[in-house]
């Protein structure tokens, strides 16, 4: 995981952009993953502006700065990368995937200012705006169709940096049921399969509902294949007491059929 | 990297979406990343028409097909995952990050169908919705600003589907100079350091060209310093001729300053 030092050693830089809906969907997956600096080279004036009222953008688009040149955008970093979707236009750079840049930008992250260009929605980065970069990082979309949409290419490369599958998952509110608590409400939550004990219980349930309903013959040895058949049944822990209570129910019910 | 067969598997199912952008964007991401069959339940209807507009998103468009329930969008799959931004929604579902989610769609699509459910851009997915699916998925967007733009979240979920840090990147034109060829050529591309061997010449070629400046003392031992100083270059492989010779052409004009 990144830390806010880090986060904020990273400058999105969009060169050229002509689209306030890009800008302004740029901005807000920036926030979304808090990265809080971009920088705008010569964007198309109307559409700068026009993107200040995107869906929660507002704060990235309040302190982001516009630059004249890409020479003074990048000036504070020291590791420049473009994007680039086509291939032959990274000839005298060298190209990573997005997987294997992202992990240098990571590392880079540590300890100095990164800038990641991205070109216009028409023509991407010129080979003057390229000249400025270290190398060149591609999302792997597919040959037959390998353009992306500006905003779309700005999320997808900012979740690669912050992706991390260690990482946590939000709080939850406590369970409103007084019951589950600590190791209880932590089971009930996930998908931890039961215990052997567990299907065995569930398994024993349902030999005696089987043999009850008249299902088996009670002389017939068939507790192997219904103790395989609940096995096959990846019985998750959480529910397990409540199959008990099911089959305790049919259970009843079948004992008294005539209430 | 994921078969066709895998990629065909896939089920992009957008339940109440309104925005003909979004639909757009989102179709345009999976033609981006070859899922090319995306699933609308219940759309805003001049939203769907609008959508087929977009750019790069005719085809997935032109076969995606329309549901008026849940239930029949992912009817022909085993495995329904929905997506959510909020964590207290997913209550009664075991809750993954996208990371660790996309490891588990990946593995089942080698044989099985899956539904990825994407809810509409102002309430998500609703309880009745989520009732569908075996577990819940979360892109890892910071708390403080949660919610994802809908063509984003699509983008960025199949991103990480098809994501492989050992994939291919795109075959690249011959080099337009003649002499470089196989590994000269790969060697031209790429940023390998240089070998200690060609560190060294590049040494020797600017001590020399520091003797013949009068830089440095002909009697005093710099060559460590001139060493250790070329060694912290980083100097890439591809680059050593080129600086070997700007130095002996430096070294030519030192020579001859009258010319």
């Amino acid at each position: 995981m990144l830390t806010p030092e880090e986060l904020d050693r990273l400058r999105v830089v969009l060169v050229s952009s002509r689209n306030a809906l890009n800008i302004g969907a740029a901005a807000r997956a920036m926030s979304n993953f808090g990265f809080l600096r971009l920088r705008l080279v010569h964007p198309y004036e109307p559409a700068y502006r026009g993107a200040r009222s995107a869906v929660g953008a507002a704060a990235v688009l309040a302190t982001s700065e516009e630059y004249g040149t890409v020479a003074e955008a990048v000036a504070d970093c020291t590791l420049v990368v473009g994007t680039t979707a086509v291939g032959d236009r990274a000839l005298h750079h060298p190209l990573k995937r997005l997987e294997t840049g992202g992990d240098t930008i990571r590392e880079h992250l540590r300890s100095g200012n990164v800038a990641v260009l991205f070109g216009s929605e028409k023509i991407g980065l010129t080979n003057e705006d390229l000249s400025h970069c270290h190398w060149l990082m591609r999302i792997p979309s597919r040959e037959e169709h390998i353009s992306m949409n500006l905003g779309q290419a700005v999320g997808i490369c900012l979740y690669e940096f912050i992706r991390d599958p260690e990482g946590p998952l939000p709080a939850r509110p406590e369970i409103p049921s007084g019951g589950r608590r600590g190791k209880e409400r932590e089971r009930f939550l996930d998908d931890t399969p039961a215990t052997a004990s567990e299907v065995e219980r569930m398994t024993m349930q349902l030999i005696e509902a089987l043999h009850t309903s008249g299902y088996v013959n009670p002389a017939a040895s068939t507790d192997e294949k219904v103790r395989r058949l609940v096995n096959r049944l990846k019985l998750p822990a959480r529910d397990v007491e409540t199959w008990l209570g099911i089959l305790r129910q049919l259970m009843w019910k079948m004992k008294s059929p005539t209430s």
